[in-house]
């Protein structure tokens, strides 16, 4: 039973009735069958032969790319422009020891809801494109354009054999597609509230200051290295580094750990350590931030070292035609106003974002990585209808 | 052979020809007697025996306090004011392991040289004050005034079963004196070129910092302890405490640890903790230095704990008569014109302090606490030389 505030408009702006589509095909079974493979990263356990099994017979031709102990899915249908790719994984955090009524790898539905490791984040997704893609396929046989799937087992591991080799390996087929849309569970409260057009960039950061060892009664004679790195950390800290982008919040620095060791009251120390993590918006990079650190460093502490590690640079797809096309869909469907959002932590799509266009559009998160991860059928269902809207508007 | 720039000038301001006190006794073989006692603190191996067997022939009463561990003597002669006293230890710091070409406890006299731990820090100040008596008593064995010692032998430990418990004694017994000499080898150079007249006090504290534990992608739902604590310690650091006063130099305050201990580069920690150390002059106080820090705490941190430990307050004995004694015996006896000098770190002085006027005088300190610990013979018999004229100053 769908929920009125999910039930879609009758019309959409062209006046068509969609009602005529509640025929479509069922996200469920598909979910299920890939809910029920142990696939927690890197194990696969047959999730990628269910995905080929399905597709292999919409005319996609199916890459299986083996980068160390991950399998990888590129399918691909079509040659002409444009082409859309999905981006997904079938890899799964581990269910965890306690919590769950339900079977993690069971696939079971009570009360309206699909359970299991990876009912979101993100089987769940991956089968309700698959279903959009079955629907829109059997309507329009001769849908033109190219559609592709980039399906990883990486993308909860340390996503070093997932993705972005991927991405490699489709630079040098020449495949790389012009817009690509990520099935993370990005809604917040109901299905379509929130597009993901971008994230934040991270990096972390390691400061050492080199002073002088003394006694602490003859300051004169030493050089205190915790002085220097406190006016450091003061500086970095006294201000926002900015105010925030168009769709970006402001960056934000916190000092995650300052270390001294010193047990003795009376000796001046010879070394201070502090960590840092950096959550920034497009206004900046790894290299300016990194010259950012540097200039603080040298103002205050010419002895110092300075260990940069950034896991992502911030990105972010600039409205138009392409995310135009996704909120529109969106509207269409589910009646929601799409937010274009750019918080939360990482996701694969900080790759993709380097070669095309890509937004993440998916099921509510609420429950990712807990335990009785859930998603309502209802929901999953209209998820797989979204999906087939925005196949429809983008390649159709 | 006594060395050129320590020959004292041959008259003194009245024209009393001073050259007849050559034949004044020798401090080496009491200075002798006493390195021979092993006595690291707490140990005394007979070395208040030694000051007894000297100090009794002289007319002195003598008062053993045994206070825990620790052997102290409080020596008295006559009943009349002024009072002066002298106050010394016979505990030494231990020997050490290697560098020493002489038996630290041997006390070998070498070229001039009298070799063994305390030779300079301070049996041989002690040898040197106990025959400046003798010398003085034979001459004058009618001085009026009140003579006494106060040795302890916990000066170099805990210093709590020694020279406070004896002033605690001195208190009940109405025996506390005008005035106070300590026998530390305050020399730098050249004998009598510094007096001590205080010292700096030193304080320890620990500042905790409180926050909220939190991610750093979501640095609004945390509250960091180390940008707090970073507030603090700049705004503790940032400006000088004073700029000394009259006979102190600066105030100086040194962060001598900081510590967080977080390796989670994506957690905001819970909490935060620097330790610090002040030596302070005279324009502070425990009192006050505690109220300082409370402040630039509460300023920052709301949620904070503080932890204070003061080892000693800063003193200072005023110029006056005493001071001026000691300045005139030191400029009759050397030539030099004594600096009145702070620095350094704690004696006990920093007790007496409390009760009376009380300057250190003493050796060149040069090997103190080093191995091959050794003052010149010529250095100590001057030395002798000095202190009598310091009692005939004062008490004569």
């Amino acid at each position: 039973m769908r929920r009125p505030a999910r039930r879609p408009r009758s019309t959409n702006c062209c006046g068509i009735d969609r009602r005529v589509r509640n025929d479509t095909p069922d996200p469920v079974p598909l979910a299920q069958a890939l809910i029920r493979c142990r696939s927690v990263t890197p194990a696969d356990d047959g999730a990628m032969a269910v995905l080929e099994a399905v597709l292999a017979p919409l005319g996609f031709a199916c890459h299986r790319l083996r980068f160390g102990e991950v399998e990888n899915l590129f399918a691909v249908r079509g040659e002409s422009g444009p082409h859309l790719m999905f981006a997904g994984h079938t890899d799964v955090v581990p269910p965890g020891d306690a919590g769950w009524t339900a079977d993690p790898f069971g696939g079971e539905v009570r009360d309206g809801l699909l359970y299991g490791r990876g009912a979101t984040d993100m089987k769940g997704g991956v089968a309700a494109w698959i279903t959009a893609l079955q629907d829109v396929l059997a309507r329009r046989p001769d849908l033109p354009g190219t559609l592709s799937l980039l399906i990883t087992g990486d993308e909860e591991g340390p996503a070093i054999d997932g993705t972005t080799k991927v991405l490699d390996w489709l630079v040098e087929q020449s495949k790389i597609p012009d817009c690509c849309v990520v099935g993370e569970p990005t809604s917040k409260v109901v299905l379509g509230d929130t597009i993901k057009v971008g994230r934040r960039g991270s990096l972390n950061a390691t400061l050492t200051v080199h002073g002088t060892q003394g006694h602490s009664a003859y300051p004169q004679r030493a050089d205190n290295p915790v002085h220097r790195l406190v006016r450091v950390l003061a500086s970095l800290t006294a201000e926002p580094l900015d105010q925030g982008s168009e769709f970006f919040e402001p960056t934000t620095l916190q000092v995650t750990s300052f270390d001294v060791g010193n047990a003795a009251t009376n000796v001046i120390p010879a070394m201070a350590v502090a960590r840092l993590n950096i959550r920034f918006n497009d206004l900046h990079t790894e290299a300016s931030l990194t010259a950012h650190l540097r200039a603080a460093l040298e103002g205050e502490a010419p002895r110092h070292g300075l260990a940069i590690s950034c896991s992502g640079e911030s990105f972010l797809t600039q409205p138009g035609p392409f995310v135009a096309a996704l909120q529109g869909a969106v509207r269409a469907e589910t009646g929601q106003e799409p937010k274009l959002d750019t918080g939360g932590g990482t996701s694969d799509a900080r790759f993709i974002a380097r070669y095309c266009p890509v937004a993440e559009l998916g099921a509510v998160g609420a429950t990712m990585h807990q335990a009785d991860e859930s998603t309502p059928v209802a929901e999953l269902r209209a998820l797989a209808r979204l999906y087939a809207r925005v196949i429809e508007e983008i390649v159709g």
